[in-house]
């Protein structure tokens, strides 16, 4: 690179969960600089935050809109090159596609939409453009799931029969949405969609399996609940999955498995060997075997994958987190991105990223079970 | 007691796996002698396994039926006092019926018979004479499994909202029938019954289940697999489960998740705090909380309930495995038995072993749910 | 075998921690039967004890001398064919003295004697008389101790440069000696002998080193403390050990570890490879590997050692816990036994079990960490 | 903070380890901008390091003594604020005194200097100037060391009895100097200094018993080892520790420890209670209690310390790892060094970073270590 890659960030202001992780995110390698924002639906939030970031104050917009509209203005080496947008899933859309318009490259929070018509339009919006686009799924960029995805795509399990995800969290327990602004949201119909608990954490657990198995769901069969009194979106939930090909699948997610944290898990079992991965230890896997021992894969190791190799940045036993998976994500938008800048083809690894397919996927996931439970039909065909 | 008690044996000869470990739980703590037995269909067998036991000749039978005639015909002071049945499941029925119906008290391996039809007779058998029956569903044995149901039913989690239990095995990931004894009767529906997977390992879990909760099911989907080719019986599934009152939960067995040994797990969350369990590691309980610290609740603590107290024989530290848990089921079956020879009421803590109940519910589960996944319909009743 | 191995039993009366413990590793394989004992100084106690386990009340005995020559007394046949010693180890030296002169094997508890002179002459007694000697050195008597051992001799971790054991107890960090009888005479010098922690649990770790290791004690630098006020004994202490070859290892003992329960760990680090074992999860060793994935060995797994096979007795998964390891001992201890009373050489692996040459060795360890203790000279030999 | 923070750095051109960590950890949170190095002794290699990291030409220099002169020419609000340091340890003195002579602030790596008179030197040399000053004992960065510190010294464990701190490492197992450029300098006594392993990792160890516990070592009796042939500094030792006031500690530290990859260590026991911890799970400690069950607590949760949480950048059960750890340091000190600038008090959670008198005290660890290890006296005062 012979510059920083700009970026400007839509949400993300004082009080919000994933901005902040976001802009860690992009900071860490230091191949980014955040040039401009609209944090915030109160200017006096954004103002103060911009200030906080040293972003100059002309830089600090009072709606999305106009940062779009005047960044597309300013001249090149000045503008922005991509926008973060980090709001609430009901204002995905508008920005993504305000952006995607104007030229600019964008990173999204996901789930990826609002609802799937959306979906479909952002997607068809990306193709036609020929922009960059990547969705945050940032258990993808953990070093381990890299690794996972090789050796699973390499044949290392043979065909896969069987895969358990699972995602439990325990923070929902209680209503506490009149206090926690990141419960607020999260419960409420009109801000999050369809999917409360399969839409926050569900379509991560989904995704996961996805992007290191390669299989593809066919149909399913979903029951979810909403344990709390009064909550109107789902706050727990039980996927039985068929996936194409045979393998079958079981996605457990609950926002009300009182004292867990953030407890993802994968286990995915072939005919020749097995793996499991948990996110709250993510430098370790455990590969299965019939007949010899269990081995235990580690982060930084020599003999990790090129594609794990390229995704951390320390050595062995120097534990990488949440951050780093999330940087990941960045850094390798970034790389590609200056590829794309300069014309030139952004290296493979560069491009492993979740992209707007991912997002479409994501949103025919949710919106696939959330009609499951609905149904007294067994089985539902995964939309497509 | 004032003497051992008295037992004789069906199955468990030379080449079964589960006959030694039968004997092995019943000699633990020195209460219980070996008298007789009728070990294989095969008198050598029978006779060598009597020999290696040192059982005098004459009480090395030919057949368990005259076993249980000529014992019968034994005085008092000699005869056997119970007989444990360690065959496969079809031979189950017809042995058990036959002690019952000669007045002999009966300890029977699960599931506990080849149909549901023949579970309701045994009920009513069991009824009828009065006489003591327990089922080995080994795993409600472990002293955490007590302390478990102690604190659960005490309210400690406050009501229970989402189970999730897990039998992953991989050691039939591959067709192995024709080279280990064990295998080929559990995946010959002609022995095993109408569940392959469930009937061996997803009855412990569903028992598990409800052992530690109080909770009955109340309807469930389910969806069984048969992963290598050729099986007949399921080797693999999982099941969505309604219960009675409101909690939902899942239950996943397998025999094909290659590289797993015996991982029964439980995860139990209700409205106020969460447990965990792992069967290969059994001495160690998680509490979780919401706004305190998880516990490590560890078997031999000072801080054990009573019930578990009874169950544990070492101090904390110093690990209690299967055969203990195995052991705790002989050893409560042989107090219990040893009051109502003796014309007493048995202590409670006594009678805490699975009984014929037991053992008509995991039938009616085990068919329930071969029902419900050669059904379209999503959710089926559970069998009553 | 054609008959049981007959057994006494001296201590292990009422109120005793380690005498139900050796009756249960007895009993676990049915080869052994408690014919007669001398349970406590107490002989109320002994004849309650003898009711309980099923003991005629003339094989009940005041003292264990009256026991041991009135057992001797007895045809062949019925008298005891060994005799087990679970006293306190100011009482270990006198009855294994006694039985031996009139001709009676023996298992007795560790430390072997109370001083070094004593445990030299019962090694020359034993050498006299021939007879079988077993000392509980518990903790090698779990299958994967044996498999560590053979690993380690066969060479798998090439030529050992570093091992470290740590045994950390919490239960006497405070003054208990008043309200539990298992600490009052444990920190008692003239119950215990010179070492308090290190004669009861350093041994142990000491014992576990050399087992597995092979290697020997050349010269070590110890610091024992006594943190309880008024504790006479060592409650802790670290020992820098220097071993004959080059290797070294580091040994700390303790029992003011509040919140450990029984925590006996290992780790041996080679030219080629490590592998570490926690007696708190003891069907589990990690393989330690410079240029491949670390392993995960498992208890009654396929490519476990015929050693380790002998001393498994369930199948992988199925946890084993201490009780087995200890019954292992005896387990070997009666089938050695079974040979000699026919005449014959016992199979090696039956003679798999700690003698009065690691009896000697424990007591030699101990008396020189004492004197290490005391010294102001930074290394000392090892008394030989 | 008004503006950034400006960097410059001395070391950490292509090839280095610890340069790219620096770095990372400096822009994690976007508060600190690098404007200016001296990369490596290869002009060259600067001059490529610092167009990667778009630095101008100019401020891209051949040597420190000129970075440091010419940028003290600089103008405010252009030159750097402050320095990191992160070459080899011979390295380490003269470029941090020239650096403070010349009015700026350091960021140095451990061990602080090459030799203790150095340390003493660059201490008063601190004093002197009054400037800020850090050095990078990492693992004090972790927000559950923190809270360690916090819990210990407000009383939760009682007097502090015994601790040990372990950091086996493996990666030195074979003599890999000629390969490996990070190997190389370290086993080198002419870049290292006195220490090998002990002055690499043991200082770590020594660091974190401190920082945690605030006891100080008394005397100390050591064994250090060089394990691999024709290596001269030690690869191995272990340390007996007398600290103030009573406690006792023991210190392993191996980078023979094959298979081992940065397994840092602190168990801490007191009257009280207990806690444990493992650097590569850096984001759980067990509290350990002699009456209730131990207890997990967790980066991130809501009863954290105000210390632990102003350390903690994401919710819990999203892991905090190496990088973040390191963060905080650069992120304390750029807070610290932002109050400064402004001639303001810094807040003290700013100033809770390791410091000059933490890199005396780790250099007369490693110099009275290696003195001991020298030594045929069993105990050696602490050279203070």
């Amino acid at each position: 690179m012979e510059r920083k890659i700009r970026m400007g960030m839509i949400g993300g202001g004082e009080g919000s969960f994933i901005g902040p992780v976001h802009r860690i995110a992009a900071f860490l390698d230091g191949q980014i600089e955040l040039v401009c924002g609209c944090f915030s639906s109160s200017f006096e939030n954004t103002k103060t935050t911009a200030r906080a970031l040293f972003i100059p104050e002309n830089r600090a917009y009072r709606t999305f809109t106009e940062m779009i509209e005047k960044e597309a203005l300013l001249p090149e080496g000045e503008r922005m090159d991509f926008v973060a947008i980090v709001t609430p899933n009901d204002l995905h859309f508008e920005p993504a596609m305000l952006a995607l318009n104007n030229g600019f490259h964008v990173v999204l929070d996901k789930p990826m939409t609002f609802t799937l018509e959306e979906a479909y339009q952002l997607r068809d919006k990306v193709k036609e453009t020929g922009l960059l686009f990547a969705l945050t799924h940032t258990y993808t960029g953990y070093p381990m799931i890299k690794e996972s995805r090789h050796r699973v795509r390499r044949g290392d399990l043979g065909k896969i029969r069987r895969i358990y995800v699972e995602y439990p969290q325990g923070w929902l327990s209680n209503d506490i949405a009149g206090e926690n602004k990141q419960a607020a949201w999260r419960v409420d119909p009109r801000r999050a969609g369809k999917g409360g608990c399969m839409g926050d954490i569900g379509v991560h657990a989904y995704n996961l399996a996805e992007y290191i198995s390669g299989l593809e769901v066919d149909e399913l069969c979903a029951e979810l609940n909403s344990f709390v009194p009064n909550r109107i979106l789902d706050d727990d939930g039980v996927v039985m999955i068929r996936y194409k090909g045979g393998a079958k699948g079981m996605l457990a997610a609950s926002q009300i498995a009182i004292g867990e944290e953030n407890d993802l898990t994968i286990r995915i079992y072939g005919e020749k060997g097995g793996l499991s991965w948990r996110q709250e230890e993510p430098n370790t896997i455990i590969l299965k075997w019939a007949d010899k021992p269990n081995e235990i894969i580690r982060t930084g190791s020599g003999y990790m994958s090129s594609l794990s190799q390229h995704n951390t940045r320390v050595p062995g036993g120097h534990p990488e987190g949440y951050i780093e998976a999330f940087a990941n994500i960045y850094r390798n938008f970034a790389l590609a991105l200056d590829c794309i800048l300069k014309g030139n083809e952004p290296k493979p690894e560069y491009l492993d990223f979740p992209t707007v397919k991912d997002g479409v996927r994501g949103m025919q996931f949710i919106e696939t079970v959330v009609a499951s439970s609905e149904s007294e039909d067994k089985w539902i065909k995964m939309i497509e």
